[in-house]
């Protein structure tokens, strides 16, 4: 315990980034995992496969903070130079690590691939730096430990990235620095405009002491806000009681407490419930399914859902009279109702969502634009359904059906934040 | 045209994103979008929503650049600092734009919204800009133009990105500099690991010229090949003629040309061939037809789908004989089969897909370990099915289940690339 800092910094590399051909999700991780034991991310830098670009980077990330990430640049391909320009960096040679090899060999062998000498390339290493052991990918980590200052090598593989921060940097970060102390408390808003929270919130926000500061993360139909401090130690730490004072301002605004996925959070309360659910999907092609089914453990209440695009569709699966689709069309409250209930009694589920609507960019009319949505939720004791006129494109439309179908399960669940 | 340029920088600004709430898709898009026009970018940095963070960093790309694109911070919060800060940097006062203000209360009036103080403020731009007039969003954008750097401010929401780069910036940007070439062509390769293309490339590699460039861009089983020249005039353009040779070198592994998503490419040709089809699926739970329904114009080829989780769906939607589940296991080569047979017949299409398997992190035996996924392809005159053995996390045995369905469905239909 001989330094201690706040701040870090985050460099990756690769051209792929810089020409847009990949979406850097890493970095986000990274801020994420490192603020949660207490050290902030105080710039992020993308820069091209280049060594000279590389040296100046680290160079200049090393004259104003203490810590540094670097991600990408790993791989077996010739475009990766990150290693070799370490070695400059640090002015040392290569040393072949055995224990990689051996790590190499095994996992090789177990996806039944031939190990070539492009792979074997990757257990060499910069004699500066301490290997961290990536047990689920070829290229591993490097820890360079020089005076008061950290380097991290990671590859760019997303979920390397995460093995190796969870399983190898955290634990040794946490032993090597005496770490100050940030803590978050995010909730989730649905269906309210960022202006108007924020109008909401302005003598709260005004309240706040300098130590705490709020933070709003709009996404489509959905805010979070974030609530933040910093403090030396734990006896400094006031930001629960104003986390309280913040829920009581917008309380009916909130969806859930922490940064959590609305969907994830609803279908940890159905697994949670044992509430049986489905839905029938026109405009949202299986979209809110699809988030709902991404949380492990979902199979026990989810039997299954119907993607309902043609009206033969909806009517020979789920029942909807035709006199419906024709008298009020299949974008209509009468056809969500009806597919809503008729999906509900195919699955002998106890709740289901059902979405018809124009997502666009075509089918349009002056009656019907694109961006109206019918969303309808039913259950035992009541069905209900709710006109939406969504804005943006495909995408976006798509996404905001899914978000007011999940609040509207909330408001007719009551289920609690 | 007065100056020429070929490089820029982005910095993006937003605690949220070195924080990690955020990830930050808009660079990206823009390094893409600038490419296209012949200005790579160098660098891209990422910093928080702090006065002399963001002055330090537009100084710091000044002295490199000539051109700097900056995104977020424009929003109407209390956290967004960017414009004040423009001011303080560019050492001039603040107007009110009236054809801003025009703007916000014409589309306040079109969401049935009322137009308060704090969004009239996005109204009052630097002195020192020309306004990027914003169509789709209430911040605008700004232009500063001082000697021979451009600085262009922009909103951090993506849509609002898209809009204002597409109809304001780019064709600002073509009429003031002179730009160079620089050429990009893709491939899309899947279910061929990046070692492998890369041992199978080593001498075309070795025969590019200098000019050329060849870039591996894994993701999940899919690798995206991207070869880049950059030429000072038309006439230096070799690219096509390398290009053609890298396609007769891994011919076979070629899913498509151009940067797009294989479901993409999927879609538009059942679009154009007017082939139906339809999709029964278990441990992906509707991510293959939820990824091949992106695509405008899907429904006239798409009537529907299932998606079936429990057995009791598999027998009674799919007509799965409940004797294969009980001597096979759902998750097995006839049970994929029956639910692709089934499907077809249920939706009356020309192809269907069907995904059983084993999606973790749950539910894995010795016998059926996680990452077991059985993929049927159907068509009138055959059924398939294969056996993968994937790895990952949840959500990547999903992706990559999809990549090798659609895959699967190219070899099945001879799908040209």
């Amino acid at each position: 315990m001989y330094f201690c800092t706040m701040e870090a910094e985050i460099i990756t590399i690769g051209d792929e980034l810089l020409i847009g051909q990949t979406v850097d999700t890493n970095s986000a991780y990274l801020g994420q995992k490192l603020g949660s034991i207490g050290i902030s991310i105080s710039r992020k830098t993308a820069i091209s496969d280049n060594e000279s670009a590389i040296l100046t980077a680290i160079a200049e990330s090393q004259s104003r903070c203490n810590l540094l990430i670097i991600t990408g640049g790993l791989g077996p391909t010739k475009d990766d130079i990150t290693k070799k320009t370490l070695c400059t960096y640090f002015n040392c040679g290569i040393r072949r690590d055995n224990s990689v090899v051996e790590h190499l060999e095994k996992i090789f062998a177990q996806r039944g691939r031939q190990l070539l000498d492009t792979n074997l390339v990757q257990a060499d290493l910069p004699q500066a730096c301490e290997t961290l052991h990536n047990e689920v990918g070829t290229a591993p980590g490097m820890w360079f430990h020089e005076k008061n200052q950290i380097v991290i090598s990671l590859p760019g593989v997303p979920v390397e990235v995460y093995h190796l921060i969870e399983e190898r940097v955290i634990p040794k970060l946490k032993s090597t620095l005496e770490l100050p102390i940030v803590e978050h408390r995010t909730l989730v808003t649905l269906q309210k405009a960022e202006s108007l929270l924020s109008r909401d919130l302005e003598k709260f926000e005004k309240s706040l002491p300098p130590a705490l500061s709020l933070a709003y993360l709009p996404n489509f139909n959905m805010v979070k806000l974030r609530l933040s401090q910093k403090a030396n130690s734990k006896q400094e730490l006031i930001i629960d009681s104003y986390f309280d004072k913040l829920l009581s301002e917008i309380r009916d605004d909130v969806f859930c407490l922490g940064d959590k996925d609305p969907a994830t959070h609803l279908a940890e309360f159905l697994i949670r419930e044992n509430i049986s659910f489905t839905t029938a999907e026109s405009c949202t092609g299986g979209f809110v399914a699809n988030r709902i089914m991404q949380t492990p453990g979902i199979s026990s209440v989810f039997p299954g859902s119907i993607v309902c695009y043609a009206n033969d569709v909806k009517i020979s699966e789920l029942g909807v009279d035709p006199q419906i689709i024709e008298n009020h069309g299949a974008v209509s409250e009468p056809c969500a109702l009806a597919m809503a209930k008729g999906v509900r009694a195919k699955f002998n589920t106890q709740l289901s969502i059902a979405t018809t609507g124009v997502a666009g960019p075509n089918g349009g009319t002056e009656e019907k634009p694109v961006g109206l949505v019918f969303i309808a939720v039913s259950t035992d004791t009541q069905t209900i359904c709710k006109k939406f006129r969504l804005f943006g494109n495909r995408e976006q439309i798509i996404q905001r059906s899914s978000n007011a179908a999940i609040w509207m399960v909330k408001q007719v669940l009551s289920i609690p934040v």
